[in-house]
């Protein structure tokens, strides 16, 4: 396996923000240095997730980082995403498999060993793996130890990127860990500075993670 | 325009209801002679959507039913359904159009003439109007008028078909309008024998319906 750079993955979540507030952090975040950018919405209408969608890609274009579009397949077909992001609760694997065809990415998440097993079988291209610590943007019920991210990286052979109230204060338990790469939301949604958050994260994650696998 | 038989659309409604008692509503409605299944879920996950989809699907494939799914574009093509409905917070329906293609149903709610014309210009295939009563099922903030609905009959050349509220009671409303038939959800969905309902309202709409687009 190539040594190769940590991935800073950006996952949203506009609850609060006004849509040009909400623009403006994603525009922030890009700037400062995130590699993957997840479009994450639970509660938009599909027309009201399309659109923004749309928007978020022209940021994401601009900084030429792959757009990712939370559990609907569709809307990432429609505004031409980078590939989908599908949790345990969303379609599986191989149907969004079945609908983007290969040249799209398909993440899903995995709590354990058995459902990342599963999702690289089914043709998930990466895995996000928590919830690392307990979070204030999802129900978290349960908290993914970072032996079991290990394990699940020794398990698959696709990337493993650790999630879950991570920021820059806590992130050192995955220094040693076979992580390929850190997901975050809050530490860049709710900073005061996201620029500047984004790129200290993407410092830290470079220099310190151990990745074997990209 | 030549003669055709009005349409019976059953649109469902799940809440409430176990799975089993759901799929035997729906099992019930097919054989008592609805014409068109459209599976409506607003408060389901990906997975539980998809999984009832499929369930539904062997329902409506056993008789010969299309069946048409409720906005997610998506899970219309997992199950390889006729077609999707989209509603005006939904994703358009161009969008719909380029991601299904030619050959299936797009169904596009309309409230107003407008509404109407511009879904027919999108490449919509029968529009959904209404709601003609106020309904249970959903949040009603506006009333279509039988003249409204007979304005968009005259203002599109796709059978509209009149929804909210209706049941065997009121729907002689419809009998002197242009719409090409009537959606029903509460009717079918709180009748105590949904087989004989659905038998009864489908006679009543090839009785009464002059309809003339199909």
């Amino acid at each position: 396996m190539s040594k190769a750079k940590a991935e800073l993955y950006f996952v949203t979540d506009s609850t609060g923000f006004t849509q040009d507030d909400f623009l403006e952090v994603v525009q922030q975040a890009c700037d400062g240095g995130v590699t993957l950018v997840q479009l994450r919405e639970k509660d938009k209408t599909g027309l009201e997730y399309f659109r923004l969608a749309e928007e978020v890609k022209c940021i994401t274009d601009k900084y030429g980082i792959p757009l990712i579009i939370d559990d609907r397949v569709d809307i990432a077909l429609a505004v031409d995403a980078d590939g989908v992001h599908v949790g345990q609760s969303d379609i599986p694997v191989y149907v969004a498999r079945q609908l983007l065809g290969e040249s799209k990415i398909i993440g899903a998440t995995a709590k354990t060993v058995e459902q990342a097993i599963l999702a690289e079988s089914e043709g998930a291209d990466y895995l996000g793996v928590g919830a690392i610590f307990p979070t204030t943007t999802k129900v978290v019920t349960h908290i993914t130890e970072v032996s079991t991210l290990n394990a699940i990286v020794e398990a698959t052979s696709i990337p493993a990127y650790a999630i879950g109230g991570l920021n820059a204060t806590n992130m050192h338990v995955l220094y040693e860990s076979k992580a390929s790469g850190m997901a975050v939301v809050s530490a860049i949604m709710k900073s005061s500075d996201p620029r500047a958050t984004a790129r200290k994260l993407r410092q830290l994650v470079e220099a310190n993670f151990k990745v074997c696998k990209s």
